[in-house]
C-alpha cells in the first residue's frame, strides 16, 4: 500500500472543492500539530515519524486510481483537473526527530496554500501520532531495561501494516533491533531472531533438533529451550549442544526462555549455564513483556541479558494512539482561534516558535515557552489560562526547537539518520530531570505562552464573544 | 509499502535456512490459527482478513531489495537462490470471513512444505489478528448502535498504514461507512465526511463559512456546529442557512456535534430544529466515541441519527491485539504438540476440523467441536481438560466450518465481496444467542474435542512425560 492523494479523510476533499470553487484556495494558511496529553501517564513524548511524512509529501500525487474512483464519487470536473496536478508546495517547520515534545505547545508547523494543508492533515497526523507513540514506549522500556539489549518481536500482534514503521520508531526510542527484516532493510536496522517452538517440534527429539539449528546457525545461535520443559529438558541440552559446538571451535551465544516465570526461569538457568561453565551464553526472554514487567524482573534480579518486546511496544499498548491534532492558526494575514467550553482546547492562534529554557548545564528546566515567530528575547512566560502564573526566563539560554525541514514542497537539509536520531533522543533524556522521567507521577513540565501571544490571544477571544471576530 | 517475503520475522528465514540446509525443508506440515482470548471481555470475536492474506500469498515473492538485503545479512547463497524462486504452493482452510470464532479452535488451517509454512506465519499472525481486532470491535460498537448510521472515522489517529485494513474490517463488523478514501477507493466502501473547524475559521465568520459549504456542496451539505458556540452560534446559523438552500430547492442534510456534552447538545438542537420545521435534519456526533459512550447516549434518549467513530474502532482499545497464534499441529505423518506448564498452552496435534452445533431453528448451540480431519460424526465432545465434561452433539446439526480457501497457492474459489462478508457477519451474529453477545459476563461458549482427537493427544502427552516421544 503505497501513499497517495486518496490517503485522506473525505473531508478533506470536500473542504478542498469548496476552496476550489469560491476561489479560497490559494489562501496562505498556518496549521499547528500538537497534542494535548503525554501518553502512558507520563511525563514526556519523544518525536517521531518527520522523516517519513516529509518523504510522503513531498512525492504526494493523485494517480490515476485516485481520480477515477474521485470520478465516481461526483467531484467537480475542474477541482478533478486541480488534484490531477496536485503537488504539496508549503514550508514546514519541525522539532527534531527524537526531540522531547510537551502537550499543548506546537510540535511542527505547516504553511501552505489553504486547500493543500488541509489535504495533508490527515497523512501528517497518521504518521506522527502513531511514531510518537510507539518511540515513547521504546523509551520507557529502554529506561528500565538500561544496557541491557531490546528487540522488537511486535510484527506478528502490530496493527496490519502499521508494524512497518512501529519497528521504525521502536529504533528512535532507544530499541537496539528487529525483527521485522523488511522494516531492517528499509531502515537499516539490524534484524534479529531465534527460532520457534515449531523447529523443536518438527524434529524428532529436542536434542536433535538443537543440533540442526547448531549446525546451520553456528555463528548466532540462540536455543529456545521452552517447548517441552526448560528446567528437565531445555537447559540440559542447550548445555550438552553448547558442548559439542565448542568442540568445532563454535560458541553457543544464548537460550530464550519464553514462557513461565521468567525471574525464576532465568535465575535457574543461568546457575545451570554457570555451573557448566558458559558464563558467556546470554539469557533472552520474550512473553508479554512491557516497561512494567521488564522493571519487575530486573527488581527480582533475574540475570536476563536480551528482552524480546512485542505487542505492548508496537502497538503502544494500552493508549493505542496519541491524540495529537492539527489546528488552523492563521490564515489570509489574520490569526485565527477555535473557541471551546473546555478551556484547555481553546487553540494558540499565530505563526509560532517554540523555547526551551536550558540551564548552565545543559540541562531542561522544565518550560517550552511558545511566542509569535520573529518576537524577541521571550524573558516570563505565562500559564495559557491561569493569571498572574509565570515562569521568569530571563537568566536562562532559550533553544529554538522549531526548525525549517521542508521549504516549498522540497525537503529542505540534510535529514539525520535513523541512527542519529536514536542517538539525539537519547541525548535529549540525559538532558531531561529525572522527575520527568518517572512512571509514577512524573512532574508537569510547563509550556507557557509570552505575553505578546496572551495579548493577542485574548484579544481574539474578546472579539468573538463580542460577536465580532476581527476582519484582520 | 507492498508486501514482499521479507514481511516476516527474522528467526523464519533462520529456521527456513536451517531446514533448507539440513534436507528437511519440504517435509509436509500443518499448522493452525487460533487465539486463547476473545477481544474486549467479549463473548465472540468476527473472523477478518481472509482475503487480504489470501492475495498477499498468492503474489508473496522476494523482490531484489529483499534478496540484496538478506545477502548483507550473511544467509547462505543456495538458501538465497532458493527464496529468489520462492512461491507459496500450500493449501488453505479456513472460516469465512465475517464468521464468529472463538478462542482454543482452529480458525484457519495452513498445509505446505513447513520451510513455507514457517515463511508465512508471521504475515498470516500480522493480517488476521489485526483486521479481526477491528472487525470484532466493529460488531459491537453496531449492536448498541442498532439501526443508526455508523462512520469510521479514524485514519488519523491509527497506527500509521494499519489504518488501511482497519477500515475494511469496520465494514465486515457492521460499519456502513468510512472516512478513509483510499480504503473506500480500494474496498469499494462509501466514503463519508462533513466538514472541519478549519473550515469554518478559515472564512470571514460562521454563517459566511456555512454559506459557501452550502454552495460548494448543496447535495450533501453537514455543517459543523460546534466551532464557537454550538446553541447560540452554530446551531441558530444552520437553521438560517438551510432555510437559504431551501429557497434554492436543496436541503440542509444534517449538523455534526464534535465537543461538549454530546447528549445535552443534541437534545437541545434537535429541538431547535425541530422548532425551525427541520425534522429531517440528521444530527451526526463524533468525539471519541466506542460502544460504551454510544450506549450510554442512546439510553439518555440523545436524539442522534449518525455517530462517527475514530480512535476506539481502528486501533481495537483498549486490547490494541488479539492475541492469535500459529503452532505446529502436524507434520511428516507425525501428529505434533507443544506442552506448556500452562494447562490452556498446550496444543492440540493433528490435521483437524471444526464442527458447530446447531439447533433446529438455526441458532447456535454454543458449542464448536474439534475433530481429527475425516472423523466420521462426532455425537459427543469433551472439555480439552476436565474429564468427564462433555456435551451431547448427537441430536442436532453440525455445520463444517472450515473450507477450502487456497489449493497449492492458489485462491481456491470465487470469495465473496467485502458487503457480502458483512452481510454474513450479521446473519452469524443473528444466530448467536444474545446471552453470548452482552458486554457484561457474557455466556462462555463451548469448545471441545471429539473422542479420537482426545485420546491422540493424551498419548502424545503421555509419550513426552516418559521421554519418548512417538515416532510416528
Amino acid at each position: 500500500m503505497d501513499i497517495t492523494g486518496t490517503y485522506t479523510d473525505q473531508y478533506q476533499l470536500s473542504m478542498g472543492q469548496v476552496y476550489f470553487l469560491t476561489g479560497g484556495k490559494d489562501r496562505q494558511a498556518v496549521f499547528d500539530y500538537f497534542f494535548r496529553k503525554n501518553p502512558f501517564n507520563g511525563g514526556y513524548t519523544v518525536f517521531a515519524g518527520l522523516q517519513v511524512l516529509l518523504a510522503a509529501l513531498e512525492g504526494l500525487r493523485f494517480e490515476r486510481e485516485d481520480l477515477e474512483f474521485l470520478r465516481t464519487q461526483g467531484l467537480h470536473p475542474d477541482f478533478l483537473a486541480y488534484l490531477k496536478d496536485f503537488r504539496f508546495s508549503g514550508s514546514i517547520h519541525s522539532s527534531r526527530e527524537g526531540d522531547l515534545v510537551f502537550p499543548t505547545r506546537p510540535v511542527l508547523r505547516v504553511e501552505a496554500p489553504i486547500i493543500e494543508a488541509q489535504i495533508i492533515e490527515t497523512l501528517l497526523l497518521n504518521v506522527l501520532n502513531f511514531q510518537s507513540l510507539v518511540a515513547t514506549k521504546a523509551s520507557r522500556i529502554r529506561q528500565v531495561a538500561q544496557e541491557r539489549t531490546l528487540i522488537d518481536f511486535g510484527l506478528r500482534r502490530a496493527q496490519g501494516l502499521g508494524g512497518y514503521h512501529a519497528s521504525r520508531a521502536a529504533i528512535i526510542g532507544g530499541f537496539d533491533s528487529t525483527s521485522n527484516v523488511r522494516a531492517a532493510r528499509d531502515f537499516g536496522v539490524v534484524a534479529s531472531g531465534t527460532m520457534a517452538h515449531s523447529f523443536v517440534q518438527s524434529c524428532a527429539d529436542e536434542l536433535t533438533a538443537f543440533r540442526q539449528f547448531a549446525e546451520g546457525r553456528p555463528e548466532n545461535c540462540v536455543l529456545l529451550v521452552d517447548t517441552y520443559d526448560t528446567l528437565q529438558s531445555g537447559v540440559p541440552h542447550a548445555i550438552a549442544v553448547a558442548g559439542e559446538m565448542a568442540k568445532k571451535g563454535h560458541r553457543l551465544k544464548g537460550i530464550r526462555l519464553d514462557s513461565g516465570d521468567l525471574a525464576y526461569l532465568a535465575r535457574k538457568s543461568r546457575a545451570m549455564l554457570d555451573e557448566a561453565g558458559l558464563h558467556d551464553v546470554k539469557i533472552s526472554v520474550s512473553n508479554q513483556l512491557d516497561e512494567y514487567v521488564i522493571k519487575s524482573l530486573l527488581e527480582q534480579g533475574a540475570p536476563i541479558d536480551v528482552f524480546g518486546v512485542g505487542t505492548n511496544l508496537v502497538t503502544g499498548r494500552p493508549d493505542a494512539a496519541l491524540d495529537g491534532v492539527y489546528k488552523l492558526a492563521f490564515a489570509d494575514g489574520r490569526p485565527l482561534i477555535k473557541l471551546s467550553e473546555n478551556i484547555g482546547k481553546i487553540t494558540l492562534p499565530h505563526k509560532k516558535q517554540v523555547f526551551r529554557a536550558i540551564n548552565g548545564e545543559g540541562h531542561f528546566l522544565g518550560a517550552d515557552a511558545v511566542g509569535i515567530d520573529g518576537e524577541e528575547e521571550i524573558t516570563v512566560m505565562h500559564h495559557p489560562f491561569i493569571p498572574h502564573k509565570s515562569f521568569e526566563l530571563a537568566h536562562c539560554a532559550k533553544e529554538p526547537l522549531l526548525h525549517p525541514v521542508m521549504q516549498n514542497g522540497k525537503i529542505a537539509a540534510e535529514l539525520p539518520s535513523l541512527s542519529d536520531s536514536a542517538r539525539y533522543c537519547r541525548q535529549r533524556l540525559a538532558q531531561l530531570p529525572a522527575e520527568y522521567k518517572r512512571f509514577e507521577n512524573p512532574h508537569i513540565y510547563k509550556v507557557g505562552i509570552s505575553s505578546k501571544l496572551r495579548d493577542q490571544r485574548d484579544r481574539l477571544i474578546a472579539a468573538h464573544q463580542a460577536g465580532t471576530p476581527p476582519a484582520g
